[in-house]
């Protein structure tokens, strides 16, 4: 087993391959190794068999063990990712800006890859296939570092991958995967600097808050969204009351689904009726303020604790207000800057929403559902950023890249 | 003395003037600011002269003295220095690229504020007034944790900038100076990521550690260069030489002040002796490997921690190399990632070089001096990034601004 020096060094010592590679080199790497992936299927399920039996044994939950199970669909699936990162535009060498100074200086922004990212991620093996495309597209190298539960489903994806690209001669140090499950490892992984340049959490709040607690690394947060819908008193009902049941229940374990309704009062009384025979239909609990328990017998009175819960279940809280800039303070209070929407039909209004949220996206009329790397045309998604460096919402391609400057001089001094 | 806690809350309370001041009402702001300023020089000096009596107490060195003085010429210069803040564009609300969905969903990227930006510094008390105008114009609320040294200093130019925020009507809580100088409270302020969006750590290498240590706010790392000239053989060595004692001995203290020179072994005998004659005239002291040792007579055999090093001083370590692949192996290990050049008349090295060589800024034929916010013509600098994430190389205003998609529907739902 290599240490983590080591991992870090042969990651340096791979990087400069990607300074060769053209994009279609990379696109043609990428399908050989989705080919691969499919042609090795037997050995990844076998060993796939082993984690699943694991998990049995150690009483994995339903959800999860559904999460770990691989099928030969599924290996497919992963292989067909891979085939569409191929057919992504490249964004390395992207020219962003070309000025000229007065010195005679020309200075040209170029797009280049970060280097080399840490994927921290928990026990689906799908994620290592994933990670290694969009890292390997942009041209960085990529360390996997994956859950425990889902060792040999991973360390037999990356074995494969690894075999392919070293077919076709080039370097399978490009992707790598930390096997040491020792839980001080990971915190080391996460405070390796000097050869790590990003470090991306993929998992639940637990993970993402254990990286932001111990990395040094600089880390992409991943994050929780706690989404609002504002019903302004100028809604239009037949919008609402179709996107808030989409946003709430089409898919509820999701961080772009609906937890919270603020409602204008002067639309309560035709909005609410209809909208809680919807969420009844669709099983969804109501918690409410004074006002809306008021009205409705089967509202469970929401505490304080309610507007600052991402449920993740069919719940959703409801918070009447005197006007929209209660809206905004009640939701720039207890959202996670992840998706917030108004529904209305006052321009004025929503640009006021839509100016004074803070939000990766804010919303006028659509479902907070929409919130996502494919849904947004990326073609593909490392993840939705919650915080405001470097990406925010959902990151595509360009997330996993950096620039430099390039200057080209004629003898130039500085005076 | 408010707590960290209540700081912080007064920021995210100020936070939204913001999103209601336009251009022109900041711009006055930081004029109005600006002759405030002035207009206080004798109460700040005052102040300061406390600060400048303390640190001669406590033994403070000659040049940090110098760093902590203020005269009425340098409080004028940190009043023109806002003015020049006000003149420049304004980058938030720019419009980064629009795009409609299929289903008719048309999606703005906005620039906007970051939201509150935390700067911890030390001993120079022109970063008070110098942040606070950067986050000002970009609509950023400010923290600052000026150092101990400075602390009388720091007080009154920050009570200076709130009087006149207050005189024009804008909360002065958009910036704050912690004066609490215990340890802890500057490593509990590191990791405040409920009220701090980014922390910027502005001076020495240990204080930029520390805060990478012990920061769990995301982090933009300014740091130390080690920066490289490399004279390939096709150079022109009259370009060659005036740059090298330009990038060395210009300014000795700066980060993009070159320490090492690579170079091509069949230019070394054109190269050395004209070279080393002006360095001498210079008085920079001379590090080499055994080639040139054996050339010239007052060369220093250096060590591999020579070149590791950033000297900050008349000193210069120097290495032969066969070809460009291994001045590019050679950089690539011991650089840090901030400006490198290379000197050649010959296209093909140089696009090998700009494009292999992984750093901030790269250049042919010039000074790796002019990697600086001013030079690139942003009109000012929060710093100079080494790390890869959200900005790299000298941060303008455009480094103090994140983005939030904005998206129009029309009842879109998803399927």
């Amino acid at each position: 087993m290599k240490t983590l020096q080591e991992l870090g060094m042969a990651a340096q010592e791979a990087k400069p391959i990607f300074a060769k590679l053209t994009t279609e080199e990379k696109n043609k790497a990428l399908i050989a190794v989705a080919d691969g992936l499919v042609a090795d299927a037997d050995k990844i399920l076998e060993q796939n068999a082993i984690d699943m039996e694991n998990g049995k044994k150690n009483n994995m939950k339903a959800g999860l063990l559904d999460r770990l199970l691989l099928t030969k669909e599924r290996i497919e699936a992963m292989a067909e990712g891979l085939r569409q990162i191929a057919g992504l535009e490249d964004p390395v060498g992207e020219v962003l800006e070309t000025f000229e100074r007065p010195n005679g200086l020309k200075v040209v922004q170029k797009r280049v890859p970060i280097g080399v990212i840490g994927i921290i991620y928990e026990a689906r093996p799908n994620v290592t296939a994933d990670a290694f495309g969009l890292c390997f597209k942009t041209g960085n190298v990529v360390i996997l570092k994956g859950g425990k539960d889902a060792l040999h489903s991973n360390v037999s994806i990356t074995d494969s991958i690894r075999n392919s690209l070293e077919k076709i001669h080039i370097t399978p140090d490009v992707i790598q995967q930390i096997t040491d499950t020792n839980r001080e490892t990971t915190k080391e992984f996460m405070r390796l600097n000097s050869y790590i340049d990003v470090l991306i959490p993929r998992g639940g709040a637990g993970l993402i808050r254990t990286v932001v607690e111990n990395a040094t690394v600089p880390v992409i947060e991943t994050g929780t969204g706690n989404c609002h819908i504002y019903v302004d008193k100028a809604a239009d009902i037949k919008k609402a009351i179709p996107i808030i049941i989409n946003a709430k229940t089409q898919r509820i374990g999701v961080c772009n689904a609906c937890e919270s309704l603020v409602i204008h009062e002067d639309i309560k009384d035709t909005l609410l009726p209809a909208l809680a025979e919807e969420l009844r239909k669709h099983k969804v609990e109501m918690r409410g303020d004074e006002v809306i328990c008021d009205m409705l017998k089967d509202v469970i009175p929401a505490t304080s604790e309610d507007w600052g819960t991402e449920y993740l279940d069919y719940i959703i809280s409801m918070k009447t207000v005197k006007n929209v800039e209660e809206a905004i303070a009640h939701i720039n209070k207890y959202n996670t800057k992840h998706s917030e929407a108004i529904i209305t039909e006052d321009v004025k209004t929503a640009e006021k929403f839509l100016n004074e949220i803070d939000a990766a996206a804010v919303y006028v009329n659509a479902s907070t559902r929409f919130t996502d790397g494919f849904e947004f045309g990326f073609g593909a998604e490392i993840g939705i950023s919650t915080q405001k460096l470097h990406a925010r919402g959902p990151m595509g391609l360009k997330a996993l890249t950096s620039y430099k400057y390039v200057v080209y001089g004629s003898g130039q001094i500085r005076k």
